[in-house]
């Protein structure tokens, strides 16, 4: 009598706080807040609820949820620079009093003169040099002090924030969301994979061995009399295009079901995951907010998303999340609009 | 009351059946029960409630705690030939009808003609030209097919038995007491990746992500219609000696405290892991046991393992696991010595 007493005052309190609407919510939270209820969520909430669901017809094993995610303009800003972009400038720049010839050298010459239009007609062979010069001859435990510091110090112009402050705050729901229901999550990237793992499992939750990149070879010697391995200048992988298919099978082992890029270097990876067996899950991020994020697409140095992207997308009933409308919140340090 | 009597007499009748010794036992049963109490098993036993204690001078942040683990005559047998070995002559002889070249060009002719003495003398550049051969011109879904029914019918000469039963049971008991402490457990062996991942998470509880290993390229095309990944004869990471410190590196991207090898091929994986700031354990498996299993060491075609490593071993203060007396029982499907 008397429990049954306390449950009904109990039951009663809680609906005169919450109301019943809001008790049903609190019962089970909404997974993704900072995404509007647009057609995208829908599609991830009900491709999870599916795969999760013991003895539907689209069950999968826990051991076969693999999720992989570009990084640059999937989980963090890429404009108006690549940040490890930023971070070769500034290592150029540090660097440059030991190396005098690069003052008219290209394309250390434009680095140093600020010069960042005529930086970018070396293209991707440039920024291979850059990397190269900037990436080697010293020991991995040096440059991941190097890449530390530098995160801990530069900021990224227009937001005056850490680079690290610079997650899209959705997409860290989404990884937790997937995580929460059994997924394993995976960085697929063509970024370098030391620079990428000095803040992935900070930021991401996504421990170095999760983390696919492009990296250069090393080689183990002694150093200081002490056993190390030293970065050369040579490329080991390159992971973007079809090095993304590539990378998931020799880093991952396993096939995913669900990816997540925002540009032309994911098509190959997400045609790889729409090749799985059963359901699967591909979205793109189309960069559409200027006045939050950036609008960028086609024509961009950097992310670039083409017009046949978009049209394969919708053929192929990939979901592509349009920033403006689909996330209430960008920046992980945003409040949430009411 | 009532409780206190039911207590009572619950205690009395586990003291009855037991004794307070076994109950004692009950309480912390012994972790590798298929270990002799050997100076060996007393250390990995140290070492790992120093690292786990929080507050030790020793504690180490589970996130930090990375062991890596050989595979050929560290985890499973490696004799009288590498078990991926035997899977490449298989092979030869399966695809020899397509190819009558093999039967009068070394070292395919050595192998079909079962003359594997002549076929040894051909060394790792045989070895390559074979696996090469083998091991490409197919889809990566076609490759992993074909290795899982050799391993469903493949049986091992001496023990009748298939290869995945004959992994070691004290290195599993190993492998689970390590993860039950919150370590994260890799496989780095020069062993093909494809070859490994086709059972280390049925046999080790290892997934395919955490097992880093030699491999030959990838490239992704259309293959029938569909997208794949078509298997090229080039190699992209060769994971032995200096390459399992570079390939820690590479595909784990933090620091191991812990590690265990078999063979001259594991030195540097060790002498990388002892490189460590903190506490670090170092182990090497000495095959002793001819009745047993094998007994070889220095002159040995595979797993090498010179003087000069056992005496760098003693000087380190590397563990040696004298297999004849440190192990009540070696493989997985064995009865424990009463």
């Amino acid at each position: 009598m008397i429990v049954a007493f306390f449950r009904k005052a109990l039951v009663a309190a809680l609906l005169g706080v919450l109301g019943p609407a809001s008790l049903a919510q609190a019962q089970s939270p909404d997974p993704l807040p900072s995404w509007s209820e647009s057609p995208v969520k829908a599609t991830i909430i009900d491709f999870v609820e599916r795969v999760t669901t013991e003895g539907s017809d689209d069950y999968v094993a826990p051991q076969d949820r693999i999720a992989t995610f570009d990084n640059d303009g999937t989980l963090w800003l890429e404009k108006p620079l690549y940040t490890q972009f930023v971070f070769v400038i500034d290592r150029v720049k540090a660097m440059s009093n030991k190396h005098p010839d690069w003052k008219t050298k290209e394309p250390f010459k434009s680095v140093l003169d600020g010069n960042t239009k005529k930086l970018l007609t070396y293209g991707e062979k440039g920024a291979v040099e850059l990397i190269a010069a900037t990436h080697s001859g010293m020991t991995t435990v040096e440059f991941n002090d190097i890449i530390a510091n530098w995160l801990k110090t530069a900021k990224h112009p227009r937001f005056k924030r850490p680079y690290t402050d610079l997650t899209y705050k959705p997409m860290i729901e989404l990884l937790d969301y997937l995580r929460a229901n059994g997924f394993m999550t995976f960085i697929v990237s063509g970024g370098g994979v030391e620079f990428m793992r000095a803040y992935t499992e900070q930021c991401y939750g996504i421990p170095p061995w999760q983390v696919v990149g492009s990296a250069g070879q090393t080689q183990f010697r002694m150093w200081d009399a002490s056993p190390a391995l030293v970065k050369l200048p040579q490329l080991l992988f390159f992971d973007d295009g079809p090095g993304k298919a590539e990378g998931i099978n020799h880093y991952v082992g396993r096939q995913p079901i669900f990816a997540f890029g925002n540009s032309i270097g994911d098509k190959e990876m997400l045609e790889w995951t729409a090749n799985c067996e059963g359901l699967c899950f591909m979205g793109l991020v189309h960069h559409t907010d200027a006045e939050r994020e950036y609008a960028y697409g086609p024509d961009s140095d950097v992310g670039k998303f083409p017009v046949e992207l978009l049209e394969h997308a919708e053929a192929n009933g990939w979901s592509v999340v349009n920033m403006k409308n689909d996330w209430k919140v960008i920046f992980s340090w945003e409040k949430p609009t009411p």
